[in-house]
């Protein structure tokens, strides 16, 4: 921090501010001890950001005890199923921030996006073409595209792993019932080529009856996260590529995605197919309408 | 946050860095429609200030599930009677910030420091020269002083609390039982002076069983809190003034402080009295020894 940066109010007097910023120096010092170097730079790069935060804002006392308050709270609504603390990372943009440091674009390969919390190791795997709804409601959707490499050669083998909320916005995890829907693993073909069938992609809120769905409340926000198909894609010497495609035609693209995922080059068009329309696997649908979406994808070399 | 304050590591490619302000930039706006300004400056603010930390230490993923972990145990630990993020807080020195922002020195009055999480509202009150142990285990103490203005004229009827730990370190909330010792409310005498019988102060943990004890244990830092006695001292028209007195020949204060409390000007002689040493009020100790110490608190204005 350079003391540039910090905006002390107009009552600060000099004496102020190097009480404050002896202060900050003497709890910077306090971590110079640490054996390990990187929690050291870690430690003492946040006390750093924090009380320059604090010295910005003039927090007062009272607005210290409701950011207390408010952790309290993040700690006593998180159990096994619910995670308010990532919640708040995801809505302080702070996730998706350590998801772009971590990924940097490589050319031409895919970006990366959030994780989110409803990842499940334990996914049924699939054979090419078979259906990840397991039961879950929603529009059928059609999903095929190709693995590739940053040189354009196909990556046979690549384990493909996709998820994705219902038509009622929810995972089959926050159903009590412990089903296993709307999630599944499968590996590409001889030529890089996936397809499955998934289910039409729905916004659906972020959990917003804890402390973080007051904050968003406070600030105007929507909770709403765009809607999404989740992909986790991984293969041997290639960067495993953790990523959404969102929905071309979604509104809550102009809203805003309440946790930042966004990315233009990850918007797909979901092609709307009326009733009666031939499926590409010769599967019959009846009367109900289906949608169809390519997503060719481009994995990063492991190390760059 | 200035760009300039950003040290981005040596692989950063301009995109990146502009990739990444363009996420900021996005979460920073996402509070512009925040109906109370104050909220939306805090949170502008804060946004700025944790996105800067991860851009500048490149926050790898586990890192972050780190960080998430932490505050999940922290929240898991905190219940009515241990408030874990206060003690983050503490140990991060954002308490003792918020303090020294919140109670600039006001020339000629006393310093303030850190609460601490040990007040009780429902103390006990003496007359002037009473005993404040309540049957708390510890090496007597006199203590004495005046209450005045930044005039120099003494304060009637001042409102002192004064609590403490006992010889063991701990405070009566610590103990499972209920008591309620080592704390009292006394008011100045027309004069504006008071005085009573407490304990010696000794240094003693700050509670190190959590994950903010495991914290200080990695980076090397002492939990001990140098010894100290603390006030809270109001009266009509004058700010209120919540401090410590420490204890000049304690160890603890060249080792530090784990809450970063100590200012010089409140650093005391506690003079020690060999046992039979007469005491000011005639009071019989016996075989024990006692200490004695002064404290001359001047309170600001309450509007400065
Ligand atoms: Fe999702
Ligand atoms: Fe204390």
């Amino acid at each position: 921090m350079t003391e540039q940066a910090i905006s002390t109010s107009p009552r600060t007097t000099p004496a102020q501010a190097t009480a404050e910023a002896d202060l900050v120096a003497r709890v910077v010092a306090s971590f110079d001890n640490t054996p390990d170097p990187r929690l050291r730079r870690v430690m003492q790069s946040l006390v750093g950001h924090l009380h320059a935060f604090v010295r910005d804002v003039r927090l007062t006392e009272a607005e210290w005890n409701a950011a207390i308050e408010f952790l309290t709270a993040c700690g006593a609504i998180t159990d096994d199923k619910r995670q308010e603390f990532i919640l708040l990372s995801d809505v302080l943009g702070a996730s998706m921030l350590t998801v772009a440091v971590n990924n940097q674009a490589y050319e031409g390969a895919t970006e990366a996006t959030v994780f989110g919390p409803f990842f499940l190791d334990a996914a049924p795997q699939i054979p090419l073409g078979a259906d990840i709804a397991g039961g879950a409601a929603g529009e059928p959707c059609w999903v095929e595209g190709t693995v590739t490499n940053t040189d354009g050669n196909p990556v046979a083998g690549a384990r493909v792993e996709v998820w994705e909320a219902d038509e009622d916005g929810r995972y089959d995890v926050q159903y009590p019932d412990g089903r296993i829907h709307g999630r599944a693993r499968l590996y590409t073909d001889d030529d890089g080529t996936f397809r499955f069938w998934g289910l039409t992609p729905t916004p659906y809120p972020i959990p917003d009856d804890g402390p973080v769905g007051k904050l968003l409340a406070a600030v105007s926000r929507s909770p709403m996260r765009a809607a999404h198909l989740h992909f986790m894609v991984a293969a041997e010497h290639l960067r495993t590529l953790v990523t959404h495609i969102f929905v071309a035609d979604d509104p809550q693209l102009a809203v805003g995605d309440s946790v930042f995922g966004v990315k233009d080059s990850l918007v797909k068009t979901f092609a709307r197919q009326a009733p009666g329309t031939p499926t590409p696997d010769g599967r019959a649908l009846g009367e109900r309408s289906w949608s169809r979406v390519r997503f060719d994808i481009v994995l990063a070399p492991a190390v760059i």
